[in-house]
């Protein structure tokens, strides 16, 4: 297959440090083309750092002057929706960050455009590919688990409300913790069960430290400004009966700094997912697996492989369109029973 | 104040075990005047193990004879309801075991009638006497923990479906491990809440576990005859956006063997219960206090004294009749969600 | 099957606290009619205390008045060969302390008077009847450890040299820690691998802590009429290229107190037994397996029920009249090597 | 003294990253000439690297042009027999990897070549020359640790077949798990003992794993050509009785990733080398001692220095030719022993 | 040698968990002949429970109706001198409670007379005659700590300002911490010191804890009536520049409950006491020595033989009235640097 | 305000590593200008590498081609006096190295000159501005610790007697353990206090291991040359009662290898500063604070801009001209009472 041009539309930290330096891994795929972003000298200034050809301060001229076969949109939340279908009625591929859009009916639509112009549009959830996810995965594959029927997912921080970024910006943002963290667990929750829809969707969101303020572990913050939620909790219930309680928090007094996971109980076994820890039964006693060698591996890299191969119509596991918009309308259901 | 007679209705391990040592420990304000069980042989030597005077095998002789000023019931779930009217009936406080009753309505028309009455009817959901909990109450009380937004709850057995007795049998218990155990939880989480009616219940209950079979800690279980679910999952959002989510299950393949916990948010502090630890800001800096010298108290005895007082028109922390019936019509929204 | 008459040979410590409290545990198929000791007073206290009709200081008195159907031998070892020999010769099955008899000749003939007699001859090694032991056969037989190749058996203890007893005498014992001690672990690791005969034993004996003296942690000894092996280190090689390396001591300059585990390599897991532990490959991963519910059983009173079974022609795990004298032959080689 | 010439023999990673960097670090001994490997360019990018003159491909080349008074060998196994003969024939002192050769004869003539020739040929085993083998030594001169009567030494690992070079191959190696780890080992435990000759030894070797195929932790290994050892299990016992346990596996169902350690017993004292731990009595009672602040040394430059020493005919413990020849009858003796 | 009457005066806890059960292990060299308390009901229901003949409620009828031959007195610190002197009247050996006397004066007086009357004088400071200081004295003689200059003693209770008795009232115990608790680590001090006299005290004595009260983990203690010391600190320097940090206290906001303990320093080794370490120089290394087999002993039973030994004129490490007498000298020596 | 002129006299590692990195940090408020050094080559190389204009041989020199408002003075203690006098005298304010001088008098009169010039002098005692000691400071501040009345202040090594530099030497450095080490605690200790003069002081010097030599963990030292205390242990009591326990060592038979702390103890609150425990009640209960996210700060950075702060009479924690002169006293009148 001949190699893939790829440009990268926003020029901050997750080009800096994760896309672009998966792309190079991947060179005999892909040749970067080139960088957009808000500032032109800034994205010269990566573009010359990973010797990138070119660099564009408006998507018109990239599109123009590259006419690129894929787009990775790195570009804040608020953007991700027009970005893309620009970008799909370019023609490109699209490798969006997440979360999907500030609205449900966006994502669709997003979706709904990329199936009708046959392009891949998929979003850059890499915590499938952690080697904790592929466990569990190839787990459940193997029957160790049984009928998943629960799963409680929570992306906790103490005080992890972001100090620099728009991360504390409803109108950029679209929403805190559960837009930023809690997606992250929710795509992970429906990956392992399949991503069904759920039937019942019940949430609250709370903002009383956030709007307070105190001691900030990741830079401080201005509570006069901030109009997010800094925590969201929501139940899901499903067809099936299965059942997911999601956590999320931006500040939250609990006693980890970072308490990100998932654990998963099924008819014949349960996993808690960081560490990997399976507890179920064997030779006819209650056990508790431990898989001490198990292996740090690069996820970003394996995501962009995986959205490599899904243009390429090969098996993937790379968040799909319509996955990305199954979880943006969840996202909505739990702010609307918020806000009920 | 003179002494009030007390009869025990019930005489199996809860009355031996918690109840009646209790008692004996209050001397000076209760005689226990007689134990009334299903088999009056039985009955007879609980009675005279603790130098009761009476036994009875039915509550009508029971009434006659002894006219007790106060009943005890600890009876199997499905009793509770009829004992506690005919007890209410009879013009005596009723001191019953958890939960109040298998269906909410009748958990109502008890708390009505004991109004109706001027009699103190009264739940023995203990917990709240742990030291533990009465430091939560006082840490509330002095501010540390702010306003309270969200709490998890939940009692974990992995392998406790108790091989003896009735609960695996919900003609009798009414369900499982949300009747037997979650209630207890859910009776702490509403406690510290100030006792609110939630505006939103959703649940799920499950059986895969209890139907198929597997190792046993608590003793050996049917799957053939076992008819409640084994764990039970839900969430609950109050009027004031506060929101409860509670997990409770006999048999879930999780590590612990028993884990029963609350943890409680706040806005200025966040508290682990069983251990107790205390997450908070203190001269500005985040910090984890822990409680090293907390003592063991005999929340049975506490609970006891708690009802006594109740009956006296002081100061009580017992759980009312108005409380069960709340509890018990939240388990039924519960039930009924799961069922939908 | 009508109750069989068992008598107790030797009025010690392991039949006060180990095989009578068993068989009073089995009193549905047994009825212990004598105990026969060297001094008739204690043998008569220790019959009192157990309620045991007779007592007794000679073996023909007691096999004149009592006819017994069964004896339990737990005398010191020299007298476990003439003693079993005039039980069998008597028309009782014998349940005899381990080990079977000071010389490998005499075990021989033990087996084969047992065999040609129709009766039972069994060595009481309880090892094998922990949960740890069940569980280790239990994976073998599920397949989870593969082919067995290699055993590592220690029974060690640092400064355990009995202050008691006989157990430093040679001539009463026939030798040291590995008579004592790593006799059990022998067992087991027989026991494990089918009980296949050595084709090559290598061994040595040590003896310079027993001969000099010093601390110790079970009483003090008498370097000076310490006439066993303090220490035994063998390797046994099968014809099937298994291995077993046995260490066995009563004092060595180790870490810990008491020592005492087997250790087992297959090729698809291995164990370690005390605590147990599996390590293997689940799900493509390696894999460490714990086990944190197994529970303690009495291993003595599973031991006295697998020689009645052995009795009664059910199957049974008890070691046999043959395992008893195989493991004496490869005790005796080991001294031999030793010897060389 | 005048500086020596000293020629690499083999441009892999030992040379890279053990021999060059010690050499250099006592230039003031000692010029590094010549490298010579089996690819020209390689060998000639190596010598650039650290700044060596020549690069060959052909050590008659290099004996030739450089002429060099002493060479170090770091080739494979295989070539370690003729090339120091080669070597000892051109008049230079050998430095040569471990182990010796692929047969006893061979290392046996080694040894008697630079016995007459007067030259020093001495083996890599820079185990002997860690902190924790120095305090060891020191602790047996101080007569802390009386006798020693056995030792067990191992070199396990759980996992951890080579995926890269020859590991595998026997007719490059000569062997597995013995050859390549276990030797170290077995150097320390004679080293320990004074390098007696054993007059027993008995042996097994397994390779059901290897051949097998499973996860593996360093890289990859393919079985069907696996055709060594991965695991061996051998006993040695000496003429005054002391005796060694020897266990070597690249693959072994056990805990831990890496177990290498020797555990040395003796009358007054026993050791467990890594971490260093004494057992032993002080003022009367049984006493632990550790050495916290043992420090990490460059065992290579240090077994550099003592091969430099052993040249000028200084004090050095470095593993001689003799020792050398003894420790691969020993290896080729557990073969034997093995195969019988 | 004939046995020995001893009366026991003061009928508390000490009398009856302390003295009584150890003397009644020594029964072939003393009688027990009478109990004499404040309470005469008392004393005859102890004198009963331990079968002792005799009670008495005043000391006067004790010495005219049974003459011991030595008393052991065990009531408040006040009576320890007038009761000791009127024993010593009445020709008896005395075995007195720590400390010695409210004033130095009395004490050095008490010292006096049983020296004038040949009879034996001394104190139970039992801490001397645990496993622990018995091993530190034994590592000091051994040379193993070299010279000792330096120690800090500490008897440190965070909470510990005893419910009952009279342990807050000075004009009956004549001080707190340190007369009740320090005096403890003071005698272990001096003792391993060899009883030096100290040429500078300097001190300082606290009471805010106690006289503002708080959580109490020892009962609840009344604020108001406080009148002794809730901590002493203390430095002492001796002719030959050893020194030694004192600390004692019954509340003090630090971490553990109870924090009792004597870190010696000397030239070559250094040993903290509770739990045993021995920290020095080994093989060349720095060293930290465990003792991990320890026994646990019966100091009061060990210091009471310790008491009839010197009765005997037989080698004894009991505290001698010279020596009690010197404590109480340097107590009284802090107390006045305080109040300068 | 404009920039100021700083000089560095003293062209050692405080200087290369402390010093200059933490005045390039405050760029926009100090211009370095010079470096004067024993050796000009070496101060040379150290101006150049950071970039700093002059280097210089003499002060004399210094002061007269660059007249620097400011000098950092970080030469050996014995110069501390002479050339902050001669700073002094040029009109420039002084940062001085601690301690003070060899001599109180010194101190005094460095304190006394720099008042009457109305320069700044001030030490560079940089724990004050640690995390702990600042967290510490606002416990005080808000009241959680009451009353501080004692106040153990440790700075123990084992065997860290250093290797290299003068610090054995009591010419140059004044002192040993106590000058080098000590003076940090005692800084803290006092600045906790409000810096009060103590009214009491009583201490001891030892040097046994410095004078006998053993194994070093800073190097190795020579005993036969090394002239201060290896350690030093003192007490001081203050006018309102509050005393403080000083140790420190340089080497010591302890456990651990370095051991600096203090524990403040307070009337509501006790705190151990490294890592930071805060010991007190809270609601009710004793509780144990521990701060789990305190962050690591750059002291030297801080303790610079304090200095620069307080030369502009802003609000500044630095150790003053006075604090430093009372910190020699204290000091002095410890060696005092080592030698009467």
């Amino acid at each position: 297959m001949s190699k893939s041009n790829v440009a990268i539309i926003g020029g901050g930290n997750i080009a800096d440090k994760n896309h672009i330096p998966a792309l190079k891994q991947v060179a005999e795929q892909v040749d970067i083309v080139a960088v957009c972003g808000r500032d032109r000298a800034k994205a010269r200034a990566l573009a010359d750092k990973h010797a990138i050809p070119h660099a564009f301060d408006n998507t018109g001229e990239l599109y123009r002057v590259c006419a690129p076969d894929m787009v990775v949109i790195c570009t804040p939340n608020n953007l991700h929706y027009p970005q893309t279908i620009e970008a799909l009625e370019h023609g490109c591929h699209v490798f969006c960050e997440k979360p999907s859009a500030l609205h449900a009916r966006d994502a669709r639509h997003m979706a709904d455009l990329a199936a009708q112009k046959g392009l891949t549009l998929a979003y850059n959830f890499q915590l499938r590919q952690t080697g904790e996810c592929e466990l569990l995965m190839r787990c459940k594959a193997e029957g160790l688990l049984g009928d998943i029927y629960h799963i409680k997912a929570q992306f906790l921080r103490r005080r992890g409300i972001p100090g620099w970024g728009s991360f504390t910006n409803k109108a950029v943002q679209g929403g805190g913790a559960l837009m930023d963290l809690g997606v992250h667990v929710l795509d992970l929750a429906l990956y392992v069960l399949g991503f069904p829809t759920p039937d019942q969707v019940l949430g609250n969101t709370y903002d009383l430290i956030g709007k307070t303020g105190g001691k900030g572990l990741m830079g401080s913050w201005n509570p006069a400004t901030f109009d997010v939620e800094d925590a969201a909790m929501a139940y899901l219930s499903f067809p099936n009966k299965a059942s997911v309680m999601l956590s999320a928090s931006f500040a939250l007094n609990t006693q980890l700094d970072k308490d990100r996971n998932l654990a998963v109980f099924g008819s014949k076994g349960g996993v808690s997912l960081f560490p990997f820890t399976l507890h179920t039964e064997l030779a006819g006693e209650l056990a508790d697996v431990r898989f001490p060698y198990l292996e740090d591996v690069d996820s970003q890299l394996k995501n962009t492989i995986a959205f490599l191969d899904a243009c390429q119509h090969k098996p993937s596991n790379v968040c799909t369109a319509e996955q990305g918009a199954l979880l943006q309308e969840i996202v909505e259901r739990i702010y609307q029973s918020a806000e009920r």
